[in-house]
């Protein structure tokens, strides 16, 4: 049985920009590290929140992998278009900024695209695409990652698990928000599977030899095997899936001149990620009232969720629909950290002198 | 065993201007048209090319379905953007001349998007994306289409088989070209194991109760069954697949107003398919020289391909590679026809006085 505790989130913001303002973090920097990493808990992918504060990112920024002062530096910016150079700091504070600059953009030019290299890890994708819902835009948000996926017919990890972000706004439903990694499934998922001492379904993932396997062993980060990609077979298109992340790759990597396939990533060595991300805005009023195509995604949504369902399903959903449910339900109850999150939270706060002893609710 | 006869491509589509002239298109546009459907049949994608000339193009315009004029008129235009009503005329000349605009744009403005609304088939994806090509650019060309594939958990077919496409140039090898059904296959795969009388692979499609079936008639346009989308069951992520086909379906048709869901295709009846398309231009040295980028994406394309092969596997593929090496030896030896697909065209083409009498190479 999973075990949670349940906690404000402005308190565990709060503490997050404590703890990134130790490690030499603007408060202002910090602030966006926390907003991006609570979030995700928040909507209930934990795999991207706190789990990661002072395990990643703290032991990243705490032995100076990464830049604490994250200096941007605008490499070359038009109307439509900005390149910037991360300067290997947070990938947030990257990324937030990018979007931002590129929703600015958007308002006078109807569209923009923001390339982001030298930067690291930068959270849920679907954080910065969102950023687009409330001014509204449609917002895209790609990232390239460390390589855990191997390209069809091959068996070393060459690709990130490359997450492809859309978020589109919508009248009375949920905006559609899909953020989807291009491999089956992503690593963490490998590994619920190997503590609970069970077998992974065929097609997530291959061994040593490039052989599809059901043990969760024998796919690993850094070898032996790698993830599928999405698909998985060859005979069930894994090879899309595959194409799917280079195309990931091209347009955050090779666009920005950031790294690309096995140059991206180490999380646990003393170089740089050299991350790239890519980020769009398109205006929609440039196309359509802004209440038309609202409206058009609400009678999207509404219209698949009562299309005829499959025998013993009584709920189609929507990309994003459950983050959201989730996100609101915590809102009210508390963020949920699972008891091992909290626990290495204050065993690695205690260590620097940042005590993580915020009350649950 | 499959019976081809080659033809040279010029032939052919002086052949399709021919035909399409006959039924009221300029030869203008018939010329655009016969440029799309051979240059499928050159790049081996035979499902979407000269079969369907006097079959699905020829018969809907016969009937009135579709207006041969193609009569395309400017929506709303600005320096990035572009929204087009089709006219329910060809597909093809839209979505060329839709392009066109859109890489026009994009060398004053870095970027531009144009929307197609009220418009029809528009054959292979990679045409129009691959025409940013020349001009150093990233090209996207997206299209919704009628309803095959069923969301997951759901067993009616609500969305389109809505291909994705990227084409990026390179430097010494072919460029990437990614052209995919966001389905695990289309409907035309089906058909060849429903002809054979083979079962098709468990994850592909499912029947009229939504369950999985290796019955390739259980599986129809129009129903019983559905197509699944990318990723196949919920285990292996299908909802990935249908998150991608309704991201098409938002670009597509709720950006330019077009149908969406089971408010697109209807290629047997007596009114307006309603099909959107969505076009992209990135110039590429608005973020960096775009040499350095067509040499990234050598390397990447180049390390792919060396990196360790799975046991029994000898090469690695690369999106796009398999048509262009077929485009060059069918440009040298002749484009292949199928021998069913040349009967069609002689027997059709009689009847209506525009004879199939080209000689095979």
């Amino acid at each position: 049985m999973v075990e949670f505790i349940r906690f404000k989130k402005e308190d565990l913001i709060g503490y997050s920009i404590d703890f990134m303002s130790w490690l030499g973090v603007s408060s202002e920097d910090a602030r966006i590290v926390g907003n991006v990493l609570v979030e995700a808990d928040l909507r209930g992918v934990d795999s991207h929140g706190l789990i990661r504060l002072t395990t990643y990112y703290g032991s990243r920024l705490r032995k100076k992998y990464m830049d604490p002062a994250t200096p941007l530096k605008v490499i070359k910016e038009t109307d439509t278009t900005l390149l910037i150079d991360g300067g290997n700091g947070l990938g947030q504070v990257a990324g937030f900024r990018a979007m931002e600059k590129c929703i600015e953009k958007a308002e006078k030019s109807n569209l923009a695209i923001a390339t982001v290299k030298r930067s690291n890890h930068y959270g849920i994708a679907a954080y910065y695409a969102m950023m687009a819902l409330e001014n509204d835009m449609i917002g895209i948000s790609l990232t390239n990652s460390q390589p855990l996926a191997a390209p069809t017919y091959g068996k070393k990890a060459m690709l990130g698990t490359n997450p492809i972000c859309l978020a589109a706004p919508s009248d009375r439903q949920y905006p559609y928000v899909l953020d989807m990694a291009t491999s089956v499934v992503p690593m963490g998922r490998i590994k619920v599977y190997e503590k609970k001492g069970e077998k992974i379904p065929k097609g997530w993932g291959i061994d040593d030899d490039g052989n599809i396997t059901d043990d969760p062993n024998q796919v690993k980060s850094g070898g032996p095997g790698a993830l599928l990609p999405l698909g998985g077979t060859d005979v069930m298109r894994g090879y899309k899936g595959y194409g799917l992340a280079l195309l990931v790759d091209i347009l955050c990597g090779a666009l920005s001149g950031a790294g690309t396939l096995t140059d991206v990533g180490f999380p646990d060595e003393a170089r740089e990620s050299d991350v790239g991300h890519f980020f769009m805005a398109i205006k929609i009023d440039a196309f359509r009232p802004i209440i038309d195509f609202k409206k058009q995604i609400d009678y999207m949504i509404e219209t698949l969720k009562n299309s005829p369902k499959a025998e013993g399903q009584d709920r189609i959903y929507i990309a994003g629909e459950k983050e959201f449910e989730k996100a609101e339900y915590n809102l009210e109850h508390g963020v949920p950290l699972l008891d091992k999150v909290v626990e290495e939270l204050k065993e690695n706060g205690s260590k620097i002198g940042v005590t993580f002893d915020i009350k649950p609710v």
